[in-house]
């Protein structure tokens, strides 16, 4: 039996500020045999995801923070190279959450088998048509409400999440698309590749005004990857009755201190409008309806994609960094 | 033919900061002979309310802002004194938004005739049965989702809307009714007469701190009057779930700038919360509903309330300006 090792990477400390190399170890664990109904997976990918950020802090929220001391849980995709489990033979593609390490073994429940479908790349079952799709599906639908002719505003729009939500809302008949990211050549790849009507660097000048300028006619939906000033903007910048999916506040996750909110708060009374927070683990309900949508919309061609890839387990860290940074354009991902 | 004059209260200045006597002025005119279709009113009460302070400001809102130069509009109940409208014949009760005026003439269109209920005053037309009281109503059923057992925290809580909400929250079948208000008398009628569980004046300590001891388990809705730190507090005291209905942020109304927001928007994230503002006059589908369950909860004893009564047309701005510092408990009217 092959695998007997495992490399995994654990939480040690709880970062104040941006997380460093120290807060984390890696142990080298020997794996027991399999007991009946176990099975042992090979991982291919490993996602490295902004909320991971937020699961570092021992804070109340709907995911419990990450125990110090045990292996970073979050989304990975291998096969199995070793069953005792016979739902789940050798072979098996599995979708799972035991996160970062190069071996996993479990129980077959903590594994979910995937259909290998030819044309379909694994990594994208852990991004574009996998939770991060997900993320981006249920933001701009069950939770902003998106209607078609709106014009949908998608902060840090170059990630992962923001790639495949521009792409949504286009497919979902937005009627002009604007993004934001953090350098010209994320800037150029929004209009170029991924639909974009307009999208600017909010290194540039002041998000308010660059936001004014690319939606003359106000927004509708705001999809929030980024928090801070891109949230103040789309305040100022929204039509009557607008909505915002706050999906994630990348500029506040490793502030040390409470930081200011918006200071046109008031907007939100005097234009009818709706901030909505969300963690996609809440609303799950809706991964049937996502999953043939966009497996339709991938195999109609209709979806692009890039991945930022790091190889190795031992870089796992670095790669969440590098996300936590913005040096990805696209899904950031661990290739064991 | 009586009330041939009409005593009018006019803006002519766009305040900024604090209102003042100088940003109004008061007019005489001479009414004309009614035309055919039109009708003559005397006013009985008057409304004045925070949403006006906003109409003041020339912003973009739901809510067109008053002209400079024209009579304050708002809701108002009189009398038909003189009738060229078979529909509206003398004596009949209507309510109007011709505002700040004694005597009120126009087409009978601009006039709603209001049953003359027996044991219904009709300032109550104005306040807990009328706008006031539709517009606590909406801001919990329809903005905030409130449900069976929730806790509701309510800032403002002595206010026309905020002794109406509370009840309406507690008859809706909350678990538990929060309030705040600005003085130990109010504090203490929330309590013994608007049936709240718990209630505390912000101006003794943090409302952070106060909220927190008052909800040892959390909040499930905030219905906000006030804004500012209470929002803040609200944010840091809600439950996974939680949702807010913003109807004012008197705090912010007269302050020269633009004053930070709250510093824990994060919490929207983490916890799944709903933030959502609203202006009643979007939400007037809910009138007849809100007008049936209102008006049994009335006949059947279930509703007290109060009203900060002042008289004459002259003193208009004064109830205005008592009403935004809070000198008033339960509805502020003018009467005539």
């Amino acid at each position: 039996m092959s695998h007997e090792r495992s490399t995994q990477i654990q939480l040690v400390n709880r970062p104040s500020g941006w997380p460093t190399h120290d807060d984390f170890r890696t142990v080298v664990t020997e794996l027991p045999p399999l007991a009946p109904g176990e099975v042992r997976v090979a991982n291919e990918f490993i996602s490295v995801d902004p909320y991971m950020r937020g699961r570092m802090r021992d804070a109340r929220s709907y995911v419990a923070p990450y125990a110090l001391g045990e292996t970073m849980a979050g989304g990975a995709i291998g096969r199995v190279v070793a069953s005792a489990a016979p739902e789940l033979p050798e072979g098996t593609v599995v979708l799972h959450q035991l996160g970062w390490r190069d071996v996993a073994q479990g129980p077959a429940a903590q594994f979910r088998p995937e259909l290998d479908a030819p044309g379909v790349p694994h990594s994208l079952r852990l991004g574009l048509l996998g939770m991060t799709g997900l993320t981006a599906y249920v933001g701009l639908t069950a939770i902003a409400g998106m209607r078609e002719g709106d014009t949908v505003f998608i902060s840090g729009a170059a990630g992962a999440v923001g790639t495949a939500a521009g792409q949504f809302a286009r497919l979902l008949g937005a009627g002009r698309v604007i993004g934001s990211a953090g350098t010209d050549e994320k800037v150029a790849l929004l209009t170029s590749k991924y639909g974009y009507d307009a999208a600017f660097n909010y290194r540039d000048a002041p998000v308010r005004e660059q936001l004014a300028a690319a939606a003359p006619g106000g927004i509708d939906v705001f999809y929030d990857n980024v928090g801070g000033d891109h949230l103040e903007a789309a305040l100022d910048a929204f039509n009557d009755g607008g909505r915002a999916a706050l999906c994630g506040a990348i500029v506040s996750y490793n502030a040390g201190s409470r930081t200011a909110g918006p200071d046109n708060m008031g907007n939100l009374i005097t234009r009818g409008l709706r901030l909505e927070g969300f963690t996609i683990g809440n609303h799950l309900q809706h991964a049937p309806e996502f999953r043939e949508r966009a497996g339709e919309w991938f195999a109609a061609g209709s979806l692009a994609y890039d991945e930022t890839i790091v190889d190795g387990i031992d870089h796992a860290v670095d790669a969440f960094l590098d996300m936590m940074r913005g040096a990805n354009i696209g899904k950031m991902l661990v290739r064991i």
